[in-house]
């Protein structure tokens, strides 16, 4: 006993000589009253020196865990490791169907698994490559140095006040009017969009989107308990008409649109639709919520105003968003901009749920952005992403006999075969061939799009974008010889 | 125009122009075609230098907001600033009975209000004077030197690895068997208990837990539709024959107990009775939620088991913590260690909810924990805080006429008064005095602790603490015998 203590390099050995022996204890290897050894037996048989041993029995002594007697030494106190009859729930039937219904819609358990050296088009996570570390170093010792005990304590249910004041800016600048409006910050976009769905009340039970649609966002509708109707996207957004006569037709609690940069068609719905959209909707009593997903990835063109710039003074847009794909998703901010009483409302239910945002992403987030950082860092990455997403696009043209190929900017294309031609057979056979990519049924409404699929070229070099693209067109060219 | 920028300090100029200008031209008061003034003129229209004016041009452009004709200058382009016929929902009716509830409970919204100046005894965060910022800001930087880009791009919804392995250990060494666990992170502890409450099934509709309880427990539970059922807090713990009674009784979905460091009334529960209360839910088939609340600040005393740890191997324990009241409630990281199969099913609803926990918050809290930070600041802390601790029970046995005086560690106490005194009557003539504390109704499952009131004392001095525990101590006396 105790010379199998191993401690590992670069953690404090009196640390780990505590835990080794707190777990001899806790486990009942050392029962009560137990001896043990003196400082310098320990120091011997544990291989460390003898303040270490000293520091690791002080803090046994001061967890409860050993006694000492004045001349004979250090003696293990009263634990209990006694065990109650062992218990065995059958957890599956603890569980209801909404887990049932998360766990079937979980991309991550049921999507394309890949291996090392595949050429892999299922991410549109940025690529971590271009994330410039340094200057986060910076931002965070810069907002350390200002209020670092107010960073790392409890902060607001609604979110930090610095990040707030910049996204109320950030929002007007792109043309919306504050005029009774107010911002919830959240654990990102997910979150904001949850927080949203519970609060509602249900009365339809109908959710109306485009078809497809972001797959995080359908989950939750469908976790909600909501039945979904989507509309057809066309090239230059969501297909008006089609929107028109659903709305005439049926009732609907909720509308959600991602009109600047869709998942995953990619498409930027045009200034006309977006005006034809929000004249529609001024006519119903419908909330809309509306996705700023990628607001800031586009590489060309003009600018669009975000719905919510439409609405005006209007108070039916929920505006959600993140800088998730754009910025750093392992901060997990996201924020709510809409109607000030909506926003205070929901304060109380994200506060019951996880009380806060972190403080520490807020304030990083903050600090980089108000440093300049952020515009630096967009600079860089679009000319990244540009040269990807045209390398991606050419290569689509000549390597893959599409019908409709989509997408307006971002970190991928959408890509749409011939009616009756399964991507999921395609996917298939490319990853017999090392390439794999997002089946396009995921995203819809209606269990269509079995002829679609996603391309996520962000974390890809051109050379490997090329080289994909063009295994995906011949697999596919040959699928589509062997049928006839 | 224009010789109204004023640009802040500290964030580049030429963002801040551009901005500026962005918002002018999304507004409408630049329309389409208008020329820009040349970068020379602008230069000193609004007071910067060219180079200035030409990065913000050179932005504007890259947005689509103004095009260039050579040799004439800048203009600007098409932007859409009409707007829709301004909507007005009534978002009082779009809302439902849950918002409500949690509007209702929300603490912070109904909770004391206090001044500057006013003894404030309703905190118990930490003490943010005592956080080690050097530490924090060591820890981020070692982190960030071994893997930032990982950091701070998507993790997985299960949590950050290495913190999981950490804490895994962490557990281990407290006794408990991990044969079938594995841990879900979470935002924090209230994100874990929101999170298995959404997964259960719902059968009796019934949770037993102590009475009084953890108020963002409470809140949860009456979210997630549940009655409560609380059973009284004796001395060492919840009163074993009256839950016996109670389990024997009627059916529960689901028990909650907070053994370690009860909230409010500060009571750690014995050894005896953890065995008991596992040997009794042994017999039934109801998963027991452990909330690990403050089981590091104990001053002094033995050493306690988590129920966890009592239940060996078996899976009836879902054991849910966080070290934001030790460490940084601004850092929003908890963690769930239960049953494998369970936390293979909870992981799919973290991801639907908020994908994953923040990276960085986990890379963070890891370091520091690794690097053995986390000792040395318990140590201090746990220092001063005994002292804090310490002073609060002396001068409420001085000053104040109660009939239980609970609270053995932690960060505060529990005053229970004499039946029929009332708590809130009490604070209100504190407030006027300079004094307030929470008032213990909040707590209770059933409308009762009405003569109750807790004493959050870790942000205050010694100095404070007596002055204030005095000065409700006096207005007690007072009001007892101005009833006589």
């Amino acid at each position: 006993m105790f010379n199998d203590f191993k401690p590992e390099e670069g953690r404090p050995v009196y640390i780990q000589l505590k835990e080794y022996l707190k777990r001899l204890i806790t486990n009942g290897h050392l029962p009560e009253h137990t001896k043990l050894p003196s400082t310098r037996e320990m120091s011997e048989l544990a291989g460390v020196s003898r303040n270490t041993v000293l520091a690791s029995y002080g803090e046994l002594e001061q967890e409860g865990l050993v006694y000492p007697v004045k001349g004979k030494g250090h003696f293990v106190g009263k634990v209990t490791t006694e065990k109650s009859p062992e218990a065995s729930l059958d957890w599956e039937k603890k569980l209801n169907d909404d887990v049932r219904i998360a766990c079937d819609m979980d991309l991550m358990k049921h999507g394309v698994r890949w291996e090392k050296g595949m050429i892999a088009f299922n991410s549109i996570a940025p690529d971590e490559k271009l994330f410039d570390v340094e200057n986060v170093k910076r931002a965070f010792l810069n907002r350390m140095a200002i209020e670092g005990q107010v960073v790392l304590n409890y902060g607001y249910a609604k979110g930090y006040k610095p990040l707030i004041d910049l996204l109320f800016h950030y929002m007007e600048v792109k043309g919306v009017d504050l005029t009774g409006k107010d911002i919830l910050m959240t654990n990102g976009f997910t979150e904001g969009l949850d927080i949203v769905l519970s609060a509602l009340c249900k009365k339809s039970g109908r959710i109306i989107c485009e078809n497809p649609t972001h797959q995080s966002a359908l989950k939750l509708f469908r976790l909600h308990g909501y039945v979904v109707h989507g509309i057809p996207m066309e090239e230059d957004g969501v297909s008006i008409e089609q929107l028109k006569e659903a709305l005439s037709q049926s009732d609907y609690d909720l509308a959600y649109f991602i009109p600047s940069y869709h998942n995953p068609t990619g498409i930027v719905t045009s200034s006309e639709k977006r005006m034809a959209v929000m004249n529609l909707f001024s006519h119903y009593d419908i909330p809309i919520i509306e996705d700023g997903f990628n607001e800031e990835l586009r590489y060309s063109g003009s600018h669009f105003s975000p719905l919510l710039a439409i609405a005006g003074q209007g108070n039916n847009v929920v505006y959600i968003s993140s800088f998730s794909k754009i910025l750093f998703p392992g901060l997990r901010v996201g924020w709510i901009l809409a109607d000030r009483y909506l926003i205070e409302q929901l304060e109380s239910v994200k506060r019951a749920r996880t009380i806060h945002t972190s403080t520490l992403d807020q304030a990083l987030l903050y600090q980089y952005m108000h440093d300049g950082y952020f515009e630096k860092y967009l600079k860089k990455a679009k000319a990244v992403y540009k040269r990807k997403y045209e390398c991606a696009w050419a290569a689509c043209q000549k390597y893959i006999p599409y019908k409709r190929l989509t997408g307006d900017g971002g970190l991928h294309l959408f890509v749409e075969l011939e009616d009756g031609v399964d991507a999921r057979t395609l996917l298939r056979q490319c990853y017999a061939k090392g390439v794999v990519f997002s089946p396009g049924d995921v995203f819809y409404t209606n269990g269509g799009g079995k002829n679609t699929f996603r391309l996520g070229f962000s974390r890809l070099s051109e050379a490997e974008i090329r080289l994909g693209i063009q295994r995906i067109g011949d697999t596919l060219k040959n699928m589509l010889e062997a049928r006839t």
